[in-house]
């Protein structure tokens, strides 16, 4: 059977076998558990892609999920879609089974000496089961004191600023050490997703999930990464991003003094 | 040299040769000819991963977008963050590069019959470069008479509806027809917005792309595709979504008719 034929003979039986959405639901309490929670931090400048790949993927585990910030006012990200918190650090629940911070250089950045941010972090971490980012949001994480010692990744043109706060930088789409999954930069919160998907649901699930998504990538390039782009395009990219990376290194020296004093 | 031993040494370099913000913008501006414009229809109970991961790509062209829908109340998408629009049907740019039209199962099913709607893409269509979707939005633009006889893809559960709009389904991520680019479910709009990116931009820009969202998939599992993750999951996932299939059917087998009335 080609794919075509697949497809559409799984179609003609789909709809051929038709259940009831009652009958459905039934089924899946059965065999769900009880639904995960998901704490996912939002904030200024941020970017949306970090943000949605993996609360994509969460949403589909059936979770519920709170997108948390210091009011509810919206908070605008790189492309111009504006993200309204739906709870506030006071009001978020005490535990969660993902605590998630998701990155973006400039965002991030103006983060990483704030107090209030870094002491909530702290306080969620202490009640969640996996502590995780996507992209430069584990720059916060290291920022909090959560890092030290451990294994992390961040987003590759930032990922040299991690042993600042005692981390160890190391190879991996998603990096696991202990509770704390941290991933790559930007579309590297999809990969994530469904590794956490596995985690609280199973690996039935996670698959379930990755072809609802029709997750089968196909970049039309292969450079997606420093060694494969090559350095002339690394070198463009640092060059461009160069004001904004400097002054992540900045706070992020500053963050970390604070860290040790 | 290794991977972390070059991510270090670039980053070493890029942050040692700093150019100011102005230099950089000068240097972007020779090489980059007119701005491109986007524009992308937003809807209720739209997928919002199929709208981030294109308009991610396409804010990174340095282009100007706009989120187009019949007026500019927010409208409610699968994960419960809200997208307001940036313009409506009658204020929005007449002409455009690129026409992009989000999937997501049920809103677009709503909008199968929805004439206000299909007359905005027939417009549109009329007016952009290039006419787009990812998902289930290639129904759409099915459903407005703008597939006819042209090679096409979609979301794997509802490719089986191309035909009924004259579309000739076809394997592929990203499929093109002439000046028609449909993409598969969800996560391939961002296979979709690199192809998009390169055609506007070249191929080094849109590697530029490539690297800076450090779009390197790794997926967990192999299983992005109905032929992939095996039957069981594929029937699952048809048995839990048959209720939603059967109405986008129905909507589409009513829409092809009014076409051809």
């Amino acid at each position: 059977m080609n794919r075509r034929e697949f497809t559409l003979a799984a179609g003609a039986a789909g709809l051929g076998a038709l259940v009831s959405e009652a009958e459905t639901r039934a089924e899946d309490v059965k065999t769900m558990g009880a639904a995960p929670t998901f704490v996912l931090l939002v904030y200024p400048k941020m970017v949306l892609q970090d943000l949605v790949g993996p609360l994509t993927v969460f949403n589909l585990t059936m979770g519920k999920t709170h997108l948390v910030w210091k009011d509810k006012s919206p908070v605008a990200t790189d492309v111009g879609i504006a993200v309204t918190p739906t709870h506030t650090f006071d009001d978020c629940p005490r535990t969660a089974d993902v605590l998630f911070v998701p990155g973006g250089l400039q965002g991030t950045t103006s983060l990483l000496e704030d107090e209030a941010t870094l002491a909530f972090l702290r306080t969620a971490a202490e009640g969640a089961r996996y502590v995780s980012s996507v992209c430069t949001g584990s720059l916060l994480l290291g920022a909090a004191g959560l890092l030290r010692g451990k294994k992390a990744t961040s987003h590759w043109y930032v990922k040299n600023l991690l042993p600042l706060f005692g981390a160890i930088p190391t190879d991996g789409r998603v990096v696991e050490d202990r509770n704390v999954i941290t991933a790559g930069g930007v579309t590297a919160g999809l990969d994530f997703g469904l590794t956490i998907s596995a985690r609280l649901r199973g690996e039935e699930w996670a698959k379930r999930s990755q072809l609802t998504l029709e997750y089968d990538p196909h970049p039309p390039f292969d450079g997606g990464t420093p060694e494969k782009a090559g350095e002339e395009i690394t070198r463009d990219i640092l060059k461009i991003r160069s004001p904004a990376l400097l002054a992540a290194r900045e706070a992020a020296q500053r963050a970390a003094a604070r860290l040790r004093g």
